[in-house]
């Protein structure tokens, strides 16, 4: 058994990394001059891609906060745990990519069921963590009760439940398909705290 | 209510990257051999990117210098303070963009516009966070005096008040536009110390 | 003489950056329209980079959990023990360059001498690190008993070892080859724990 | 007066993370099949990237050492020294472009001396940093010895000077002026330590 703090360091490293490096998704041409016209155009061109930055960005960050909600409660850590956590960071790390391949395909279908898909991994990712640390609390804290090992549970639930719904609408319509994701920031960002205190 | 070290350190991460990705914004041409004619215009051509690097590191360096004045006094933190940092995060990690931009579009003032509405999000999410943590003294320490809620209030919104100015200046000349940016970093160097020690 | 906490910190920031950058090795067109049989095409030519990328980040995640194991013991630190970390580093911070080289050169046994040599590097760096810091006690706690000792020296050498066998293989099957270096995690997170807790 | 620690992970962030994006100057081709003997040339071709990536690993790294050696005598902030610690990251966030054009333009003098002013500043800032600390025992502790003092001062002293040679034997021999770079971590890690624990 290891303490917390190295690996919840390191999470965030991995983190705080593939959230910025989202940004490199977004190409500035590198031609040195350009008419008015052009610039406009580009800049819309690039209106998609920035969209799909910031919702990915908003994404990451809000796994980011479950991540810390679930360290929270976290006492100790095993192989196990460490492989799980390991687990998400390989899907979050991931993100830039179906990220990316959603800006460039923007009508392809195809594009999004793989980011949703990546989306739902994370998730899934974070319910697994939290359902292996407080298993007979096994890695958690002796006084974190049972209403708040279910409301993470039910919480971190919310993303792959989303990513399944986004993927149900899509043959309708892929805009809306795209909206649903930020249900996941809203249901986690909206949340009334009645968790005890640090 | 959540202890506001891991977010500090998340965000730190989240600055140092996007500090320097910024230098990735400077290219260097790939082929292996090259007239030392070749080499000295390439260099030319490097002196507006570069000065544009040097401004957006001094900027982004002196959002952090704010952010870590901020968290000094700082002693808990809610989901909507989380919230709120992840907007400023959003603003500092976008800013390679708009670097870029205005990097290869030099005498474009669209992408100056895009450059100062950037760095004025950057510095208004850093007011907006100022104010909700001291709103009734919210999440920060309760010996922390009215002068210095006002002081860091006042210094943060130099940002978007300078990028403001640089826009209205931005007709007259382009180059007085740009220079005004590091009346930013002046304004918060040069600040005198009177808050009570660490 | 000085504390380990910085030294650690500092691995752990390169190894974060570098298991991130991984990703990047995975390109996305740049084009903004493609028929879906092209993206089709694309997605089977990225299986074999995407394998490469899950693979090596699995392994840079491993020498981290080895590097955290090291560090639980160690507490204290000198230049020549910076030193070695520095190689370490240096070998885990090249891993991007062999992972994307056998991407590219996906038939070639020269790629797959690299990646072995780079992967049996970072192996060897941490048998050398753990050697150098037991050593007398040179750098550990005074209470790690030899069997900890002992056991943490058998598993780092996994690593080399693998990496030779997976070069003795690969004559006969490329494939094989690659998948030996698989026996590394495995090995690493399927040990039954019986150190000391910290 | 703030406290150390905030700061020096911010450095050791930035410092981690220019180290690890120099290995993105070892461009891979991006093609999917090549000739065993394209390959090998084009290893070759990388030989001389490869040895440039090596030794800025090795001089960020050294100044990363003397940065933690610094920080060990260091028990309070002030602005200054935080913008003192803004002009160090931004030399050492500026080490992967001189390294990458000297990289590609690599029998080009103006490169060098490029890439050696680089460095120049790099531990240049070293000292100042160390200076406006120590100068009336500022922002040390009072503990810290005159012995000390003088032997940090001198040993960051070092790039500037060896830089400088550096450019003296350009004229002569540029592999011996690429060589004597390394007489920087030679200095460094050799060095006895006789400074109180901590």
């Amino acid at each position: 058994m290891y303490k917390p703090e190295r690996l919840m360091a390191f999470c965030d490293g991995v983190i705080a990394i593939a959230i910025t490096l989202l940004v490199l998704g977004l190409e500035v041409p590198s031609v040195h001059s350009m008419t008015d016209q052009q610039l406009l155009a580009f800049l819309e061109d690039s209106l998609h891609p920035l969209w799909g930055y910031v919702v990915s960005f908003i994404l990451v960050g809000t796994y980011w906060l479950q991540h810390y909600v679930i360290f929270h409660y976290v006492d100790k850590v095993d192989r196990t745990f460490v492989a799980l956590n390991g687990v998400f960071l390989l899907c979050i790390s991931f993100v830039p990519f179906p990220t990316g391949l959603q800006s460039s395909f923007r009508d392809d279908d195809l594009a999004m069921v793989i980011y949703a898909a990546t989306q739902a991994a994370c998730g899934a990712s974070l319910v697994w963590i939290w359902w292996y640390a407080t298993r007979g609390r096994r890695l958690v804290r002796d006084d974190v009760s049972d209403s708040v090992v279910k409301s993470i549970l039910w919480r971190t639930s919310v993303t792959p439940l989303v990513s399944l719904l986004a993927l149900l609408v899509l043959p309708i319509s892929q805009d809306m398909s795209r909206l649903m994701f930020l249900v996941i920031p809203i249901a986690q960002f909206s949340h009334r705290e009645q968790e005890p205190g640090g």
